[in-house]
C-alpha cells in the first residue's frame, strides 16, 4: 500500500523571538519540488508589532504551546505515515516528530543534523527553539515535553555537525553571553547521561562510519531527520542568522559542514533507513528579505500607489 | 482616467548566457507585493542543456530576438500607461522601455541604475546583456537597435552608480580579460559623443543633486527606471553574479551602492517625475539555487521518489 506523505508549513517565529523565520518557512516551501504531496499551513500568530514576553523563562510560550497542539491536531486529522516539515524556528519539530514516534512504536531513529544539540533551557536566553530536542526526550522543559506522550529512545538519536567552537570563537561568544547574562551552556553533562552520539562536521567530512554503526547497533528501521540549517557553513550558505551582512552573531557558534557533506549524509541515510520525518528549519534568507523590503518601497509597485 | 499598469516576467538568461537568472526573475516575481496588477509572462526558451551559439557576435542571437518580439507583440496587445519588468538579464529592457518612448512621444527620460553603462559589444565577450541601453539609443548592436523605432535621446538619460575600480580591482580585471581573450571595454569616448550624464556611487552617497539638475534640465516629465542589482555592495546584498559563494567573478567591476542610497535615489525619481516604467534585473539568488538544489535530492522531496 502506498505511504502517505503530508507536507507541514509552520512560519513560526516565537521560538527563535524573530519574525524572519515566517518568511523563511514561506520562501522554504515555495523552493521544494511540487510532487503531489498536500501542502497544510498550521496556524501560527503573526508577529504584530509587540515584542513577546517572557512567560516564567520562555518567551511566547502560550503562542508556543497553541501552535504546537495546532500542528499536532493537524497530523491527526491527516494520520500521515511520513511527515516533511517546513520551519520556522527549530521547535517545529517537536510535534511531527513525536508523533511519528508514537506510529512507529516507539522505535523512531532520530538524525539530528545541527550546530546545537537543543537539548536545554538556556537561562538567559529564553527561546523555545534550544528546547525540540530536549523535550522529545523527555527532558528539556516541563510544560512542553508533557506533550510528548512517547519519547524518543537516547539510543536512537544521534547529532550530527555538532559546533565546537575554535579558542578565538569561544572567547568571544563567552564575552557576548557574559555581557547579556546569559548562561554559557554546556550539553557535555546531559549528552554524557543519556549516552547520545554525536559527531562534528569535521569527523563527518572524514568518515560517516560513526552514523552507519549507529544505525546498525541501534537497529534503526524508521528515521526522522531533523536539519537546522545552521549546520551549514555560512561562507557556503548564508541565509542563516549567522550570516546576517548588516551586524556577526555572536552568541553561539557557527556550523562548518560542507554542502556536499550533508548530502552525502542525507543520502546513507535514506540507504540505509526508511526515512519517514524530514524537517527542515532556521531559513533565515537575508538577501529575498531585504530584496522584499525594497520592492515594497519603489514606485509602481508599492502597494499605497 | 486610471492609468493602465502591467508586470512583465521575463525569465530570460541568454543576454547573460547564464540559466539562473530564469530562476531569478522568478523567485523575484514572487517576491513583489500584491497589488493587482496583472502578471504577464514572456515565452523564454529554457535552458535545454545545449551551450548557446555564437551567432555572428551574440550568443544565442535568434533566441534573444525571438524573446525581444514576443515581448513587444504582449506589450502591444495591452497598449499599458506603465510597465513593470521582472528581468532575467539586462537585455529584458529593451522591450518595454522602446515601447514607453513610443508612447511618451519620444521625450521618456531613462534613469539608468546599474554599475555598468550597457551601451556596446565587447568583442570577446558576446553576450546580449552589454547591449541595452545602447540600442535603446539607437547605437548598441545594429540587429538589435533596428526594432527601436524611436530611439532615446541621450539628453533624457542619467547613468547612476557606474562603477570605476580601484586600482586593485581594475589590475585584477584587465589580467583576466587579456587572459580570455576579451577587449577591455571603454564607454568613455561613447558617453562622452553621445553627451550622457553619469554619477558613480560615491559622488551619489554626497549628494544626489546631479539627478535632480539632470530631471530639471532636460525637463523630464516621464520616467522609465532600469535597476540593475549589481550596482549594489555584494557585502550588503549578496543575491549577485559578483557573489557567487564558490568562485569570485573577475570579468567587470562590482557595484559599490548602500541600500539606503539605492532607496533615495527611487525616492527622488518619484517625488520629481511620474514613473511610468520600472525594469529590475540580474537577480542571481545564490542561496535559494543552492537550497532548491538541495531540496530536489533529499528524501521524502526529491521527485524519484
Amino acid at each position: 500500500m502506498d505511504k502517505k506523505t503530508i507536507r507541514l508549513l509552520m512560519p513560526q517565529w516565537q521560538g527563535g523571538n524573530n519574525p524572519h523565520y515566517s518568511f523563511g518557512a514561506e520562501l522554504l516551501a515555495w523552493l521544494a519540488p511540487e510532487n503531489g504531496q498536500p501542502l497544510i499551513e498550521v496556524p501560527v500568530q503573526a508577529y504584530a508589532g509587540t515584542p513577546l514576553e517572557n512567560e516564567n523563562g520562555v518567551y511566547g510560550r502560550t503562542q508556543l504551546l497553541e501552535q504546537l497542539k495546532a500542528a499536532r491536531h493537524l497530523i491527526s486529522a491527516h494520520q500521515p505515515d511520513r511527515i516533511v516539515m517546513f520551519g520556522g524556528d527549530c521547535l517545529v519539530e517537536q510535534a511531527p516528530f513525536a508523533y511519528l514516534n508514537e506510529r512507529y512504536r516507539g522505535d523512531l531513529g532520530l538524525l539530528w543534523i545541527d550546530a546545537h544539540s537543543d537539548l536545554m533551557r538556556i537561562p538567559g536566553y529564553d527561546y523555545g527553539h534550544t528546547l525540540p530536542l530536549g523535550n522529545l526526550l523527555g527532558e528539556g522543559e516541563e510544560e512542553f515535553a508533557s506533550f510528548v506522550t512517547t519519547p524518543l529512545k537516547p539510543e536512537n538519536v544521534f547529532i550530527a555537525g555538532l559546533a565546537k567552537p575554535a579558542q578565538q570563537e569561544a572567547e568571544i561568544i563567552s564575552k557576548t553571553l557574559q555581557e547579556k547574562g546569559i548562561a554559557i551552556p554546556d550539553d557535555t553533562e546531559l549528552l554524557k547521561r543519556l549516552g547520545i552520539r554525536t559527531a562534528g562536521a569535521e569527523e563527518l567530512a572524514e568518515s560517516m562510519d560513526s552514523v552507519k554503526t549507529w544505525i546498525k547497533e541501534s537497529g534503526i528501521k524508521y528515521l526522522a531527520i531533523h536539519l537546522d540549517l545552521d549546520v551549514l557553513d555560512p561562507a557556503a550558505f548564508r541565509s542563516l542568522l549567522f550570516a546576517n551582512p548588516e551586524s556577526p552573531y555572536l552568541y553561539s557558534p557557527k556550523g562548518t559542514m560542507q554542502i556536499p557533506r550533508l548530502l552525502e549524509l542525507m543520502h546513507l541515510a535514506s540507504k540505509e533507513t526508511e526515512v519517514v520525518g524530514l524537517g527542515i528549519t532556521e531559513h533565515m534568507p537575508w538577501d529575498a528579505i531585504t530584496l522584499k523590503s525594497m520592492l515594497n518601497s519603489f514606485p509602481l509597485l508599492a502597494n499605497h500607489i
